[in-house]
């Protein structure tokens, strides 16, 4: 890690990332988090979004910045990609790709099957393609603990076998499956990030933000799915960010694979409920619908490994329960303003 | 096991096994031999098959059986399949699907990732959708050992992680997670074969059909890639149809997963390369290219547990010599005839 001063002053804006990068789903909760944290670090960031979930707002900062170039465009829009790479590439070579286009409702995917095929699958597919053709050989890749599906035991990593229970997982383990084989034909290094419930400012899904726009309709009352017992490890978006780019740059085989999440850390969905009844609407009535599992497709409990990821050197600041209460506060204070 | 006898004779034609069931993948080389002992058990076939590498003369014997309907069609022509699916469903409703039809050569999908995608994974999702729609809610699916990826350790069923090499292993690994959802979803069962390097008559590729190939252009010499030592287990397609029949009578969890193949029992390129000279061209020259590796996405060296499936009680009759043995006189009468 040391590096040799030169000249005798603190060469403060060099680093050893690499400065130019693509990121796709870049208008997303996690992305667009991603696109500031990078930007902050001196890096030039081309962002894709189709902004079907993801939003210009969340781009506000990242707009104002000189080395932010945004481009609405489908990762699955293979024409418009590879132009755009082509042209981008004129002015200086990528270092690597962030991939993290995706559906994220995992509801919506088990509804239609074609959802996860077509926004979780088929854009790592295609950008794998689009990689290929314009020589960018390291990638970041967003996956989940959902391609664990259901085990008996604590996840880590090497588990097997893998059958997960939505077409969510599904079609991010086989995107895995699919960077994995393009490790051995062209590309150079991987990294998976295997992600917990992510929670925080600009979520647009998930207990915390169905929680407040059900409030925000009914302030008296607030149903919850199943019986509130559900418990999950919760992360926040600012430990993720972190935890990505920290792995980036320490983990350095060709493939990289981490759980990112909290050790032992969990919150119920009670919890999460009554934390935002407390910050958005007190004295409301919270009515449990019952029953042990919210929906289908629902993984309703599991222990995370997180050694690995220790192993590396990093270890999260927040536990499941205080990134449940910065990201009630967010959302809430989101809620009420949208 | 036991039957009670009725009426004092043996029910030979009466069999546990369910009576109407779809293949796709039906024209060729295991979904033909599938068909014709389906057909030799009593059971009503509709066979699907694109025709792309399957043939007609794989059935030949099939096709004279009144029990048997073909249909040339791609599964991923979502409206072919509804429609055959919606007239055949009204003759009786299907009581199961073989899922075969895949891409079939890895190193075609190492050239172009589009090919695993459309043939080997589209088709499962698409089926998925049809077998939805239709209430087919039992699915035995195709599966291979490229799954795994290259491991150090034996290759047991519940071993991960699951990093396959080439786009071939990708798009299986994408299809067993997507059945793995759709069971979650809709489907009752489903069985999962894991393949090994499967060898007989009726083969559309693997290294004894080119040996085969090339020794009827040259009987004077035969390249082959490599050095020779590479060693897999081959598995012949009759004791191959046995196992799936075996299993899919015999296991009856929702998810049932099976790696089919011989223990500890492999065969290298060299002795299939002099078992093709010796059967077609005695003395012609083996000339090796060298290198530990035939091609990309070849995974060269490894070494397949197939415990699980003993326990459930079925055994191979031959050995991976004596499969490839058998397999060399199959292809080489074949490549003379052809």
């Amino acid at each position: 890690m040391d590096k040799p001063r030169q000249g005798g002053f603190e060469s403060g804006a060099v680093t050893s990332a690499p400065n130019k990068c693509l990121v796709t789903g870049a208008a997303g909760f996690i992305g667009s988090h991603l696109v500031d944290r990078l930007l902050e670090r001196g890096q030039t960031v081309v962002g894709l979004d189709n902004l079907k979930l993801g939003t210009l707002s969340n781009l506000a900062r990242a707009r104002e910045n000189p080395r932010f170039r945004f481009f609405q465009a489908d990762v699955n829009d293979t024409a418009a990609v590879s132009r755009l790479l082509a042209a981008e590439s004129a002015s200086g070579p990528f270092a690597m790709a962030w991939h993290l286009a995706a559906n994220s409702d995992i509801r919506a995917g088990v509804v239609d099957p074609d959802v996860d095929l077509r926004d979780t699958f088929l854009t790592t597919h295609n950008l794998l393609k689009a990689l290929r053709e314009h020589r960018i050989l390291r990638v970041a890749f967003a996956s989940t603990s959902a391609i664990y599906g259901v085990h008996p035991a604590k996840l880590t990593e090497d588990l097997g076998p893998l059958f997960p229970i939505s077409n969510y997982g599904a079609m991010k383990l086989a995107s895995e499956a699919a960077l994995s084989a393009a490790l051995e034909s062209f590309l150079e290094r991987v990294w998976i990030f295997r992600f917990p419930n992510v929670v925080g400012s600009r979520a647009t899904h998930g207990a915390i933000y169905d929680f407040a726009r059900k409030l925000k309709a009914n302030p008296a009352e607030l149903e919850v799915l199943g019986d509130g017992t559900q418990e999950k490890p919760y992360f926040h978006v600012a430990d993720l960010v972190e935890a990505m780019l920290f792995i980036v740059e320490r983990a350095s085989e060709p493939l990289n694979y981490y759980n990112i999440g909290t050790a032992d850390s969990v919150t119920s969905v009670r919890q999460m409920a009554e934390a935002v009844v407390r910050e958005m609407a007190p004295g409301a009535k919270i009515r449990y619908t019952g029953g042990s599992k919210g929906w289908v497709g629902d993984v309703p409990r599991f222990s995370y490994s997180v050694e690995k990821l220790r192993r590396l050197g990093w270890s999260p600041r927040l536990t499941s329960d205080q990134a449940v209460e910065r990201a009630v506060r967010e959302i809430v204070q989101e809620t009420q303003a949208g």
